[in-house]
């Protein structure tokens, strides 16, 4: 298959100045937030003078925009086909949320805090994004309490948040350096969410 | 009593120029991130020169350390008597943190996302205070789980770290504004809290 050989023996592709910046982007707004990374900082991150970042990017601006949009589209497209019943979906919509969390912490802190720093016009498509994600999570759990099998009198609103909550708060404690095995920290965390929400639940008021 | 009717009388204390300092860090350092706040923005909130910002504090780092750490005391005072059993230790330690974020959202959010910018040697104690409140509520679940109110084959870790996301997370959906009232948003949160760890949880494994 000379193909094949042809490809292997070829060297990675060497990344580009301008995935090189993204990069860098990623690690300085989640460490020290994109009000406080300027471009004199992207620049130094690579070496290069502040005027020649604007060579490979538009501004911080775009920059911020493209890692947060496609940030959330990496969350929605991994929650857009989920089987089975609604527990059976919630539980992959938690595991595969804290998959794309673990692919990338940091690129994760940028996503959940940093959209705030993103202007009109581009915000209202980011909001409606932010938005779309939570309804998916939200249409799950009332299928689940339509179908019998959550907790009949659950305060969804409530619940909503709570999930998202646990899933959103993993970029706090889990390591950068993929120390923590993904998957099993996932079915961790689905397990504690089901729980959360299903029947039986009532007994809770001890 | 003429001491209380002169006390009414007296006007309100007016803030001084520290404390409305203080309020202004936690605006912009909520809004903007610890890095994106420099010393000019402080003063520029209280219409004075960079230069006179010093005359009323030590450091824009000093203003960070004092204000997370109140606000660590202030958690961990929130928590440190509990009665009851270890379930409605657990609803009292939620309701308790859900009220201190609600006292002061922006608050909460410097405490929680603006710590790691403290340096040493500060940061030793602050992050063992940190530690501190993760362990009280390490040991509620434990205690709970050997007195069988929660579940036995508990991930107690991970119980951990998923309620701790449930109350850090208040800070990113509760209004600003006290909106939402603080008591009703506690007892709903401490529900969902109850249920994810409570007896019964087995069941989940659906």
């Amino acid at each position: 298959m000379p193909r094949q050989s042809r490809a292997r023996a070829s060297a990675p592709k060497k990344p580009t100045k301008q995935e090189r910046l993204m990069a860098a982007a990623v690690r300085l707004f989640s460490r020290q937030g994109y009000a406080g990374t300027s471009v004199r900082d992207l620049g130094e991150a690579l070496g290069i003078q502040p005027g020649s970042v604007y060579a490979h990017i538009d501004s911080k601006h775009t920059m911020l925009v493209s890692l947060v949009e496609s940030g959330i589209d990496q969350y929605l497209d991994a929650v857009a086909e989920l089987p089975g019943t609604p527990t059976e979906q919630l539980r992959h919509f938690v595991e595969a949320h804290v998959r794309v969390v673990a692919e990338d912490v940091n690129r994760a802190r940028v996503v959940y805090h940093q959209w705030r720093h993103i202007q009109p016009p581009e915000r209202t498509r980011i909001v409606a994004k932010r938005y779309a994600y939570e309804h998916r999570l939200r249409d799950i759990i009332d299928a689940g309490v339509a179908a019998g099998e959550f907790a009949p009198d659950l305060d969804r609103p409530t619940a909503v948040r709570a999930v998202l909550g646990m899933v959103n708060w993993c970029p706090e404690w889990l390591p950068a350096d993929g120390s923590e095995p993904a998957e099993a920290v996932a079915a961790g965390v689905a397990e504690i969410v089901l729980a959360s929400v299903r029947v039986g639940h009532g007994a809770a008021h001890a």
